[in-house]
């Protein structure tokens, strides 16, 4: 009864996340509403992301055809720093800040049990082995992780295995945020904008 | 520094109903993380529902090279019982249902201002046109509209205007849902569902 093409797409897209199969449904009828060419659009532009692979060195997207990302074979960003962050629109968030000017490395995404996937063990390891391969020694490794239990968590599992190869690893640090309120900050963050006061 | 192709998605996507730049953004870095076929498979599922068209009778979808819909074509269902719905997904959840064997019109979804659109206009005046034609009279038409003001007010319209062609044209009852409780009923359903006791 119901045209095969709307029932795969159903099945296709509810299995993304935050998509269930009602809200699937509903996109299907949405794009079947839009002008073909639009739909071409979309089409091609979810085709495109085929073409990307990930970075051999930072784990951020490139394209296939190129050896490493934008920022990797970027010559004027320090490669003596490096940030350590959890995932990809975390670095897409440095970037419009526009605060850092050095290295990526993306972990991916934390699990919440808090225990590192073999996927993310073998980054890591990769990062160690590209800084001990280092001619001059790394300046600064930072880790940029969300200050949750599980990124704490993980920083303190990161520094531990990199503390005997670099000297300076730092963390972010944490207080109230700009605009925020002192009667609204939460213990944790009013603590430790108080313990880092300048 | 971030790919094209993510830009590109990101701009296409967030176009989307319920989905803004942030959570295009996220979809498109869950997308590059999927394997390779699935993605492909995303994309052609995507791009099959530029196969489709309307229906020249209900309105609802068909395959661009079928005349008309699965539904309209089944000889299995009555043709002298139309009913008329707003959405797609109504139509769905009359079918999953399984209540209803005649055949359907699909009128579009209603604008806030409880104004009806030329298309819906249009639509509108080709089932007066097909119901005029018809060698037997319909037999019922239903307006299975939403039992909102909106739809209430667009019911009284549809009532007013087929009145001349349909002898019997019906709504949906509204009343307590099954397994709802009277306690926390609104009252324009405990209303109606007292009214219609039987």
């Amino acid at each position: 009864m119901i045209p095969k093409e709307i029932k795969n797409f159903i099945d296709a897209f509810s299995r993304l996340p935050s998509m269930g199969p009602r809200q699937a449904t509903r996109l299907a009828f949405f794009m079947t509403s839009l002008d073909k060419a639009i739909l071409h659009e979309l089409e091609s532009s979810l085709g495109a992301l085929r073409g990307l692979d990930r970075c051999g060195e930072c784990f951020f997207l490139k394209h296939e055809n190129e050896s490493r990302c934008g920022i990797c074979s970027d010559l004027n960003r320090a490669s003596d720093v490096i940030a350590i962050l959890e995932k990809e629109t975390d670095l897409l968030t440095f970037e419009a800040a526009g605060v850092f000017r050095g290295k990526y490395f993306i972990l991916g995404k934390l699990a919440e049990k808090g225990v590192l996937e073999t996927a993310q063990k073998s980054r890591l390891e990769h990062l160690k082995q590209t800084i001990t391969k280092r001619e001059k020694p790394l300046r600064e490794l930072i880790i940029a992780l969300n200050p949750t239990s599980i990124g704490d968590f993980t920083a303190d599992l990161i520094t531990k295995e990199f503390g005997g190869l670099v000297t300076k690893i730092t963390r972010l640090s944490r207080g109230i945020p700009t605009g925020g309120e002192i009667e609204f900050a939460d213990d944790a963050s009013l603590a430790s904008s108080f313990e880092h006061r300048d």
